[in-house]
């Protein structure tokens, strides 16, 4: 449903967007169904993480970007919409090459993917990643950098006709049942839920790293054996990236900008598209993502 | 049981060491009994993991320590005997003023428990420390190098009678019951089990570590939710000294040599010692050690 409201206006260190594209992502899901509140300090009541569009104006002491710079950013939330207002520091620009539809679903999924892989889990070049549920939207991220980084990457997908489309972005893509006797590895990056951990623990090699990002495939709740995490002197993570203050998210988001977006520029780097929907087609666009299947991002373009 | 066994001999790089102290941890009690095999490279059959004593012997191209001197080291075994050979890698000096029995009981604890909460989980000064089963030989370590480090720490005793000694080593006692209400931790020690998991993460501040050492209290398995590991953007860290290979453990100790030992030297820190026994005395000793109850090593003196 589309709804008027008053324009925004960019406050001390603030740029007003218009919002070109806004990717959907799962937690606009849960938020609309209530289960997931707003983070504080962001509209309750407009969805999306995700937005990428112009500066249309900047509020006073802002300094890092122009009127009609191309920018993208991760947000709590109030990406779905025309105009939105956000802070300087948690804005990146969006790197040559990159148009719109793409620009509008990177943000989320790539620093959320980079944050857990690097940043949490310490990937290192040479080492042997995998990628559970790896034809979403983090997945695709987090298969591209581990190629980019020198990791040997092997990714669970539970479609089989998305199983191509994986392997093309640089992964060794296995089905999940059994996925143990792919491994070691030292690096488990898990999208799908508790259902894995027992096997993910048996899996990973000694100083091995679990970076739980997401539970809606098999939900939260496992049995753990401590004395498996302590045989191999593992380490389990858990984050989100929409509840952060924004200096982490900024400072997740410099790591991006230095790290990721020139191997967007250079061409190397891929934000798979699903579909992209007009605001006026918001209901069916979250109807198409809910119903799965898509390798890639649903995309709004305001 | 003592048997007679053949003089061992330093090889390169090793030193021939005079047992004049052995501690008691439980991995030697779990390899008496079958339940863990002893490491790789280590004696199956004569248990003991710390030692002190001294140098009656070097290896060729040993220059770390002379004939004479006071060493102590964390082994993968073999240190309940009269004479062991040790890596002068593994190995660290005694430090002024502190006694043999001390001293055989020093090194696996304080390495252990520094490993964990620094290493491992990062502890920084000002921060909210949780030390579970404080009783213990790892926990008085850790209360003790909480408190060293400018943390704050609070400390779970199941045994009434062995409160207020552990408070006397620095922390704010409680019982183990209810403890989340103490809280926010930000970083939590767990020496009891996995019993204490759920209230663990209900525990722990934002960005939180839980660093699992021992699980002998309340056993190895628990449920998880990994909503609560995301949501408070936590990890978990397992780990054990005794399987590492000697490159890691000499690593952790050459902390220990930098970090602890000049604390002791400064008489800050103190290795409480429950009893001594013979070597004659084994059985005794670990009927004392499986007893409980006791606050500081069991320590066998050769």
């Amino acid at each position: 449903m589309v709804e008027e409201r008053p324009d925004p206006v960019a406050a001390r260190g603030e740029l007003l967007v218009r919002v070109r594209s806004a990717g959907l992502n799962s937690a606009d899901m849960l938020q609309l169904r209530g289960h997931y509140p707003a983070p504080p300090g962001s509209p309750p009541d407009i969805p999306g993480m995700d937005l990428a569009g112009e500066v249309v104006a900047t509020g006073p002491d802002a300094a890092r970007f122009s009127e009609g710079d191309r920018v993208m950013a991760v947000v709590g939330g109030g990406a779905q919409a025309e105009l939105a207002t956000v802070h300087e520091r948690g804005v990146m620009p969006v790197p040559d090459g990159v148009d719109w539809p793409a620009a509008g679903g990177l943000p989320e999924v790539f620093t959320t993917a980079h944050d857990a892989i690097f940043s949490q889990a310490g990937l290192r070049p040479g080492e042997h990643l995998l990628v559970h549920g790896a034809a979403g939207g983090v997945g695709t991220a987090a298969v591209q950098l581990g190629r980019e980084a020198g990791a040997r990457v092997t990714a669970t997908v539970r479609r089989e006709e998305l199983r191509p489309r994986v392997e093309e972005l640089g992964a060794r893509v296995i089905a999940p049942e059994g996925f143990a006797e792919h491994g070691p590895f030292d690096v488990v990056l898990e999208l799908v839920g508790a259902g894995n951990l027992a096997e993910n623990l048996q899996a990973i090699a000694t100083n091995g790293r679990i970076a739980v990002i997401g539970v809606g495939g098999s939900g939260p709740v496992s049995e753990i054996n401590l004395l498996a995490v302590m045989g191999k002197r593992a380490r389990i993570h858990g984050s989100t990236l929409r509840t952060r203050p924004l200096e982490e998210k900024a400072i997740a988001m410099r790591l991006v900008e230095k790290e990721v977006l020139p191997l967007f520029e250079a061409g190397r780097l891929e934000v798979p598209v699903a579909a992209t929907f007009g605001l006026d087609e918001i209901v069916q666009a979250y109807e198409r993502f809910q119903a799965g299947g898509n390798l890639g991002k649903i995309v709004l373009l305001p």
